[in-house]
């Protein structure tokens, strides 16, 4: 039987593809320390191991115990803004956690090493991004991402570890931790819907994004292994649907079915446009377009699981490294 | 009076520095670990502190308790080579020492920050290297350099701290370890001849590299503060001269007036070609075009000052995180 580690299986994109990898007959095991996701998302038929990527001896342990096939690492913390002020904590879980985990797959053999990088890798670029950019990014959330694609073509040149690496963006949909209030805006809308609060948006909301629904997302990931022309190749993954974010809180309000208001907030330091390409992973994975509706079908879909979900208390982040220049928004009680 | 902390104060580049800056009128700590240098290297009239950049809660100490103009961050662990095998030992020392060194200089409003990077940021790219090159480092080592550049971009960015980025290469000369078995093949090759040993060469030794001589690189790194253009920008910093790895051996072996045979080992998987260009720094810091003779220059003041020294003792690195593919040489005793 094969057997698939995946690391932050208990989160959002990663409980979506535990999922698909039980239906495609992978033995799981699944490495989450549950600061971001929860015991509730993990298919009752995954090893679930309650611990941190950043523990070597734990994950040495853990590769010792079980006989790898596949990698499928998807721990991290993943809020971007925040990132700037909580760098060690970016990089001991992104970068260190990472390449713990590589090179227990270069001593074990591991057939191939998924994974979730981000667009983030782009930083400011030319439009659409294109995965024959050159990455610049501009926050250690984006570099420590950078770094591990970097670090798993190193792997794969000296030691023939093979690789495949997602950028995704924006990502919404059931099973989304919508109570973290630094990241995931589709999230806090919803949640600040749901605490009957107005919607709150950074700057002037011209700011645009293409939202991902993950059914288009997270069957890819779990897939990857088994396509030979995506081995030891990056890929952009998601929507194609430009939306500017106040645009995008109309349609969440709608689908909520609400009357909210919205309150602007100082612009803080983020790449205004991003969008990227996925002519790429289109062809290599043969996926046809998405259909004009599918933000609004995705949204509908994740606003009834919100809703029987409840409303989300948002905890504040109280370990800063620096708290210059940070949003007053992003403290406030 | 200007505070300045040395980071790798007590290594080669590093104690050069040092030196510089006391000259300039710095008062100096010195933070190293000496696990590359050696306390005798320290100028006597800088502060030492014996640790880490790796202990986060010492770097904050230090940090509260001396109120630092400017950083000059050299502490690494530089065997290049050696990175694919000690990937956390690289990552732990080269990223998140330079990280926790930077979240500090934020809080603590340094002046500037001056960071040794490599020209192992290039990777195999083309020559000779410029500044505008795109990096693409293909190895921990350079992917550490790499990331920490991205980083202080993105802390100047964010939080306005200035820095000033070297990318050195095969700086040789007096008070460098010549008992480093992985690295600086001047200080192994005159090591090898003071224990009466072939000098061993990686592949068939036609590759080839630019040596720069500690003098023509250590007084801008100090001076660099001064440089108002210099301010935030990234130089190449080093010799013009390439030559071949074979000619470099029969200098050594003239200068140190020996009789040495070579030995060819199985080549390894390094950069066959590199050189990079200094236009920049030439403008920037008005530096004159180096002397014709001046590797043969600076190799008799290093072969004066080693043998000096005596031979050393090399030791081997037994903390490998990965044995595949090593080279044998490496580990031999
Ligand atoms: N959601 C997006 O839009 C998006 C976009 C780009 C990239 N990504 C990447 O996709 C991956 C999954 O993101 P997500 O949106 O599902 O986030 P998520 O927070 O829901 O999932 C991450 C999971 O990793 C776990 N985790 C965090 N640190 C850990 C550690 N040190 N050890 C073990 N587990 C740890 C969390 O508990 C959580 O369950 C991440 O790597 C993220 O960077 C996501
Ligand atoms: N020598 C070169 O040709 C060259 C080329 C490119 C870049 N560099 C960079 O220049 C800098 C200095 O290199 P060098 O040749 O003088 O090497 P070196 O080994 O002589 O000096 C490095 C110093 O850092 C110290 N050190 C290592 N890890 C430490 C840690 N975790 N905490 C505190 N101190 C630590 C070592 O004890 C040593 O004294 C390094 O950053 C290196 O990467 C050197």
């Amino acid at each position: 039987m094969i057997k698939s580690l995946v690391t932050g299986g208990a989160g959002f994109i990663g409980c979506h593809v535990v999922n698909h990898l039980i239906k495609m007959g992978h033995e799981v095991v699944v490495l989450d320390d549950l600061s971001g996701g929860s015991k509730n998302n993990i298919n009752s038929q995954a090893i679930f191991i309650n611990g941190s990527v950043e523990d070597e001896e734990l994950v040495k342990d853990i590769f010792n115990t079980h006989k790898f096939t596949y990698v499928y690492h998807l721990a991290a913390y993943a809020a971007e803004g925040l990132s700037h002020y909580v760098r060690m904590h970016n990089y001991r879980s992104n970068l260190m956690g990472s390449a713990s985990l590589i090179n227990e797959s270069i001593n074990h053999d591991v057939k191939c090493f998924v994974f979730t990088s981000s667009i983030a890798v782009y930083g400011t670029n030319t439009l659409p991004m294109t995965e024959s950019a050159v990455p610049q990014p501009g926050d250690p959330y984006g570099i420590s991402k950078y770094a591990i694609e970097l670090d798993l073509k190193a792997a794969y040149e000296m030691f023939g570890l093979n690789y495949v690496i997602f950028r995704p963006h924006n990502v919404y949909g059931e099973f989304q931790n919508i109570g973290d209030r630094y990241r995931n805006v589709i999230g806090i809308f919803m949640n600040q819907i749901l605490n009957d609060r107005p919607l709150t948006i950074f700057g002037d909301g011209k700011q645009s994004r293409a939202f991902s629904y993950i059914d288009d997302v997270a069957p890819h990931i779990a897939n990857a292994v088994n396509v030979p022309e995506a081995q030891n190749q990056i890929f952009n993954i998601g929507s194609d649907k430009v939306i500017s974010i106040n645009a995008l809180a109309e349609i969440v309000i709608e689908v909520m079915g609400a009357e909210s208001s919205i309150e602007y907030l100082e612009a803080r330091n983020e790449v205004v446009h991003a969008y990227s390409d996925h002519t790429k992973l289109k062809h290599v994975f043969q996926i046809k377009d998405e259909s004009e509706a599918s933000l609004r079908k995705g949204l509908d879909r994740m606003a009834v699981w919100v809703k029987e979900q409840g409303a989300k208390e948002t905890k504040i982040y109280t370990d800063l490294e620096i708290s210059k220049k940070i949003s007053s928004h992003w403290m406030r009680h």
